[in-house]
């Protein structure tokens, strides 16, 4: 056989995607979504300040960023109270989460995370031989000491937490997080996921702790921030787990454009404030149509409302593809029994309008379809 | 020991990096370079057409980017006349060279390049636990007979060779490059990395084959097209081997208003014209400086002048330091005898100014320290 050889794990993974983007769905529609609410992106935007240093950054697009993004981490060191040492700075979580499986998981080494939550983290996990073990979640949150537990129980080498949590908004306070944290095992690594953090009520992140060698805390200016575009994650760990990355990272990989932009961002906290208090009044909008419908919005600390729709998987997958028929594009956990929901991102006046005006008979069909 | 366990291979990596950036240099020496010379940006930059595109995106930066890049893979393909299923998009080519990378090696597989090649090859070679031969260049240019020889001897998995050379300049006409593809051994890959194509003469770029299942030809907005800072590098290659990127890429990668700025940047092939001409004036006047200087420039088919300073590295090197010593940022060739020469990336008239005034106080320091 001519060609190239790869790797017998490559030869056996699947050319699979975490996630289909909007835009393939479009293209296979015929036509643009009226309102883009699946990916949990923020429709409110970067802040004005961020938006001009990338305009101004683009003219200088010629030059490579710095590979070893000084200022950003700078910055956020300030931000957080830790050191530059204590940051690394890649393309958005999801190329941190990759980088991390790369530096500690070989073929059959063990990773415990929800059944049901990030499947990107589960995508790199797999992409370098990890074997995952998923834990159901509990109430509609993840489960700390089940996490624990299995972990444990298999000499896991990582554990993924997401809190606030994603696909289903809940989320636990800083001292169930803390305690959590001082119980992982000696030699495994705590991944705990962000995103959402700055979209969470006060309580919710624990007090920076870069003395624990076992936990790594991921934050992005995807979401709050409204850049989810320019790719911008950052984590936060002990020195010689955030030193490690260098060893592996592609050191030229962050857009100059994007690492000016998170920068002016991070420097406009006023808007940053704004934005929160606005994807507060769309996650209200949301509960109350709801409501309005019959169906009950869950409690959320994200940008995102999961919406239980009363029965189960199949019924919410039917709402879901009658909201995607009629042009709102929304996306739905899919593990039971949480698939029993929607997941709705905060939108705009304009964007929440359309869901409103589109469920009542989205519900109307599906619930002549049982 | 309290920590994550990492991966045997990962605790035997450097934490090194392939190149330091001119960033921390400046840091370093606690002022800006007067002349940004050494890592063969295209000081001209992008087209006003991707800028403004870029400008446009960085509203839009909420949403992520279309994981398939869709749009530019499109429009690529019909730039270079093959399908869409024949092009990979990704984080620069730098990026590209990791994912190939972990997608053909295990510990000790064999890869062959020229010794003082892309040294970020290298880097991801290693990465993934690869075995490099590095085979001497021949009259200053990489030897494609003696690099498909070395490959079969060790059973190579890659073979790494870039048309045109850095850091040398040099290149080889399509001719020789097509039947080094046609030898490629049976199993083995031939990364040809195109980097600097546009700025070469007719004749150099061999038609594309995407039958070939053992070549995939690397191409880039970094150089060119001015957009170093972008991140915007692409493959072109048989549809098996650039479907296998999907299978461990980090899918959400790429930056939107990268995404944009290339498409915009693509449409734009008169400006790409006018900058290339630009380029050659350049490099013109780099040769003349150095002739002007007892120097000799060699030949180049790039965005850069390799100048031949008449003695060793180590002479070469102390031109280096006074060129850096006095702003002028430039680098050199690493490994004998290239190192005799220093490498100019064509600037600006003010930039060559700049390096046109230091050069005589530099030579005549060093020549005193011989």
């Amino acid at each position: 056989m001519v060609g190239p050889r790869y790797t017998p794990l490559v030869e056996t993974l699947p050319a699979s995607v975490p996630f289909v983007g909007p835009e393939a769905q479009e293209r296979a529609r015929g036509r643009e979504f009226v309102a883009r609410l699946g990916a949990n992106e923020n429709v409110f935007g970067p802040s004005p300040r961020a938006i001009a240093a990338m305009q101004n950054a683009a003219r200088d697009a010629w030059m490579y960023g710095d590979p070893e993004n000084h200022d950003l981490r700078a910055a956020l060191a300030r931000h957080h109270g830790v050191g530059p040492e204590n940051v690394i700075v890649g393309e958005g979580i999801d190329g941190l989460l990759g980088y991390l499986a790369r530096m500690l998981l070989e073929a059959e080494d063990k990773v415990v995370t929800s059944a049901g939550a990030y499947p990107t983290f589960n995508y790199h996990v797999a992409g370098f031989g990890g074997e995952i073990f998923a834990i159901p979640y509990q109430d509609d949150a993840e489960d700390p000491d089940a996490l624990l537990r299995k972990a444990a129980q298999v000499g896991a080498k990582m554990i993924y937490l997401a809190n606030p949590d994603n696909p289903m908004g809940s989320w636990h306070q800083a001292d169930v997080i803390q305690s959590m944290a001082a119980r992982v095992p000696d030699s495994c690594l705590l991944v705990l996921d962000e995103a959402y953090m700055e979209l969470a009520p006060q309580g919710t992140a624990p007090p920076m702790d870069v003395s624990n060698n076992n936990v790594i805390r991921m934050r992005t200016f995807s979401k709050a921030y409204g850049m989810a575009g320019a790719r911008v994650g950052y984590g936060i760990g002990a020195p010689d787990l955030i030193t490690s990355f260098n060893k592996i990272r592609n050191h030229f990989g962050m857009c100059r454009i994007s690492q000016a932009g998170a920068l002016a961002a991070l420097q406009d906290q006023e808007y940053l404030t704004e934005v929160v208090s606005k994807v507060a009044t769309a996650r209200d909008r949301i509960a109350r149509i709801s409501t309005d419908n019959g169906l009950i919005a869950l409690p959320s600390a994200t940008n995102f409302v999961a919406i239980d729709c009363g029965y189960d998987g199949d019924f919410a997958r039917s709402v879901l593809v009658g909201l995607v028929d009629r042009g709102i594009f929304v996306r739905a956990p899919f593990v039971a029994p949480q698939d029993r929901c929607i997941r709705i991102s905060a939108g705009t006046d304009a964007d929440l309008d359309a869901f409103e005006g589109a469920l009542p008979g989205v519900l109307s069909e599906a619930r002549n379809k049982r």
